[in-house]
């Protein structure tokens, strides 16, 4: 499977440089026929866009699009691969040192530098940019008023920031918040200006901070994704979110020390058989169980950061000291709830059409 | 991707019931003119093997093979695909009672009855049985051998058991040790001495007991595997780790909670440019960057306990009592830590070959 | 995709060697719940075994079965693999010159000397053999009763042996006889006697003969399989179709010179819209049109044939002649049509379940 | 695999609609570092384009392209998918009454509207046009320029127009001609006037005629492609090039009846076993054997024809007479031949790279 391809049925094929012309994707296997709310398209990308909140990179880009492919006439999906368009308006090149010669710690350069032969565009990160989390969330965003046709939600907030946690919401009867644009997604306010200063404090400290995303998922029937061994909910699940930038852990449900503890009892609930508890995060056997699939995915702080770092010249061969400047997240965490949604929807969203 | 097949280049399809008449795996795409160690692969599976050991089921199984295919006259692999028989010889079918009516808390059980409609095999787990990791393990030998020409070892151990931890391996030059039949495969000892306590003690109270496994990859070459996004080499071992029977997370690394400690910083070693330290575990930008891969790999307790569990009786909708007898692990990791070196020696060959 | 596997969803591995212990099959992604008919599964396997009749191979093989896996103990399918095993009784190495060293002239020794670095079991024919259809026939045998659950039926015939013709159905309402075991599948029993003969001339020449076969899909509906460009139905069943060992052209419909002629008109039959005519064979844009689909697949003839042929002795590096002896259809076109409706039915199945 | 893929390492995505905004591709897997002749890629896509010939469609696109990915500042490959975008200027959507209700012989139109439920964007054939192929030819183009660099070459022809026969090259030692932009691709020019002849006489006749491409690939080793059974070579073409709208049948080499007669014979040439024949088209168990490899693909008439034509209002359920405008190739074949050359590099580059 190439490297910016995910799906089988629904697959998504993203494309794009951070300091090319564009960035964008094509999304295959959307049924056709669907009337798209373009609103909470746009509503859904602003939550990921840059630039507009405090605690992210000062790149401004309005992650505008345009639909090169899909839509009929009257603006029904029509079959045909839908193909959106995302320019790069707002890239500094000049921001980049020569990261071939000088690889940043925590980047891809050293890695990408052996695998393409030093011949990778490594301006903003080149095509390993979180720049392409654009068009995931465009595709997601889509994705999501899909499975809304088949009653399935996702919903994710901010776990973790640093040491700062968010609220744990019941695993049996959830209730999320669904997060406007703007919006710092978390469950407790308070617990989010902790968070918020957190990420303010390591800015400061021309440094960034780690956390994790914790994302649900209801609706889902009992028996109706996933399967035994390599057809696995919690491995399809992970192959597509460990494709998000920094993501580096995934947890399913929240596992008990001692069996006794950790296995979910079944019980009558209005007459039908349900479980009492949800450790197993909604998947049992790889197979959903009708419970709210919940994961927990942890996220390394952004490598980019403003303090001297030690790393190799690799022209001259001698130790040096690297300062980056160009503008980063302090904390991508905020920003990768959307991004989590998004690569949960086209997950799912394979599984079911 | 169907749910017993895992990889594209070199892939294993795994086949069999825990109470059918066998086990047993096809391999595709293993080179041609191999000469393979046998003896080394009957080793490797024995630690896998039920029945050897105190902290293990008492189900006893050789896990005596037949090759069906795949070997020329003279003993070379041969080109066509490598297909393993093992007999199923211990199953003792009258230890179950009918699962599909009463399903059992933590288990495939109520998942499976509706995505089969009532129609699977639950005896011994059917094919949700971690009996077929018997095959999984002889498809990981063969790897581990194919691996080994191109200077790659995997080497795993024990993590934690319940609450207690093994020493952790320094991931800049780690010294694994390589596991004997028999042995109980940690690296301190004393730990492992109340590892196998803890077990002990979760089988006298009719429990069972969760844990972790850690695993290296030492070899890979800077650039040498994975790529960016969905082609990451985390989403790929997640991916096959996830097929794994019980576990339910994965951890690459050990993110820190700043940029600039999680960062690692480039050095000159003899001349060459390496990472200092290794929190990235390996792997940067999705790709190899040269240091020791790791992952943790975290598995819930045995659903299987012989305490009374509270379940629904589907066929009257009463909440009842169970009660399983069988033979069951009270810890699935010691036996997890083979299973989990031949399920990223799959992964891995199949980005190599 | 390796070689030995065809089909995403309903995927059937395939694995033997002529000479080995055994080939067989495992099939993922059949439907559970279903209940087999297993003698007309025997019964289909029966139309391609060979030592049956005066125009097959005189090696005999009864190519009965056994079951490792995929059942439950009340006999219907579990959702476990299908897991078949036939063992190979009739195998006569000794027949055989080592290939390896003096290559058969339009076998494939040259070629997989080369591709295996000389490593491949080049008795019989090794992984090359037409043996391994005896497993893809009954993977077929299956494919076919579930087809029929949604009323689609596989239908093949000898289209030509040399230059004797069989007739040709209407393609719009074809009547297609299906054939029993033991059968000359022909429409025109007349023409059958003639393509007997030129067999039977063949044989007495020590030489073979080439041929085609005709097959039929009924009651595939309009939209129901297929799509535009690389999803075409087309491609998706010629792919499978080459598998076949020996076929070397599949061609769709039977296309007039003019579009005017090739057009199919529609008009209403019983006040339903449909096409007067069958040019296209069922397929317009990669899609099923609701018409029976047909296709004709052609056939050389056998390599293996008894006269002496110029070679070369790779060892030498001379160039000598080889005499060949063993048990050979005259022509693989009788034997071929069975094959031709499993594998048909498995590329069908795999775009239905 | 979704519609508009094509490949495993070396996948190329195809998006666009014939009278939507543009058409264009993603290219994963194309190595990195490479320089590409952008001139000769234009050429190629020259040699297709429209309007550009008496024998083609009066539509008249340029074929520019935008790079929107896939390259670095200094122009070579990057290891990022290579994005194009061609934009469609000439689209004359009013040249087409609603084919959704009344669907053209011959035509994708019934077929995609019971596919889509009635929502395809049916101007100018929608994403079923093969304007697509524009796309088609500039991967195919990058594809040709990679395989030079393993020294192969692939080279095709016009074989048939009706009834008119193209010279056959020498399958053993054949000498292609490379086709400027604006010739018209036969080797025996006599033979082209005819074919331009025929074309001519069916366009004034409102009418369009059918054909056949044959193609060539020079240089690949033995062993170096394929393989048996679902590996074949054969298959994996096929599969590729029935993508290519109007293809109804591939045929490989020039199968003779009698097995005397088509095996090919080795013997020793300069020193080096070859075949003296080339009846099995460079292809022996589904592998390449060193000898050149050629394919025969048939093409039927266009189905958009001039003259009145039997079809069914699907709305009022009545027969009709559909009259067609619009600009319309009488013969696809001469535009077919780069297109086959395109796809044919496109599947050989998946198996080599």
């Amino acid at each position: 499977m190439p490297d910016f391809t995910v799906g089988d049925k629904l697959r998504v094929t993203l494309f794009g440089q951070s300091h090319g012309p564009a960035v964008g994707c094509v999304i295959e296997g959307y049924p056709a026929g669907r009337s798209v709310d373009w609103e909470r398209v746009r509503a859904f990308m602003a939550r990921r866009a840059p630039g507009q909140n405090a605690w992210s990179t000062r790149r401004k880009e309005t992650d505008g699009f345009e639909t090169l492919s899909g839509l009929s006439k009257d603006g029904f999906t029509c079959g045909a691969p839908l193909t959106f368009l995302i320019r790069n308006t707002d890239a500094h090149s000049g921001d980049y040192p020569d990261l071939t010669r000088t690889p940043r710690p925590g980047h891809a350069d050293f890695a990408a530098d052996f695998k393409y032969g030093g011949a990778w565009d490594c301006r903003g990160g080149g095509h390993f940019s979180a720049r392409l989390t654009a068009a995931l969330c465009l595709a997601g965003a889509l994705c999501v008023q899909e499975l809304e046709r088949y009653g399935i939600r996702v919903a994710a907030h901010i776990a973790r920031v640093g040491d700062i946690l968010d609220d744990v919401p019941d695993p049996v009867h959830p209730h999320l918040p669904f997060y406007a644009d703007g919006a710092f997604p978390v469950i407790n306010a308070d617990q989010g200006e902790k968070m918020k200063r957190e990420i303010d404090a390591a800015r400061q400290a021309g440094d960034s901070v780690d956390g994790a995303v914790r994302c649900f998922v209801l609706g889902l029937k009992p028996g109706q994704v996933g399967g035994p061994y390599f057809g696995g909910l919690e491995g399809k699940l992970a192959q597509a979110l460990f494709g998000i930038p920094a993501v580096k852990g995934v947890q399913f449900g929240d596992t008990q020390p001692r069996g006794s503890l950790n296995n979910d009892p079944y019980r009558l609930e209005n007459g039908l058989p349900t479980a009492a508890t949800n450790h197993c995060g909604g998947i049992l056997g790889g197979i959903s169980n009708g419970m709210p699939v919940y994961f927990t995915v942890s996220l390394k702080p952004t490598p980019s950061i403003s303090q001297p770092q030690q790393t190799v010249d690799l022209e001259t061969m001698e130790e040096t000291t690297l300062l980056l400047r160009g503008r980063h997240d302090p904390c991508v965490v905020p920003r990768a709830v959307p991004v989590t949604e998004a690569v949960t929807a086209l997950a799912l969203t394979d599984l079911i059409v």
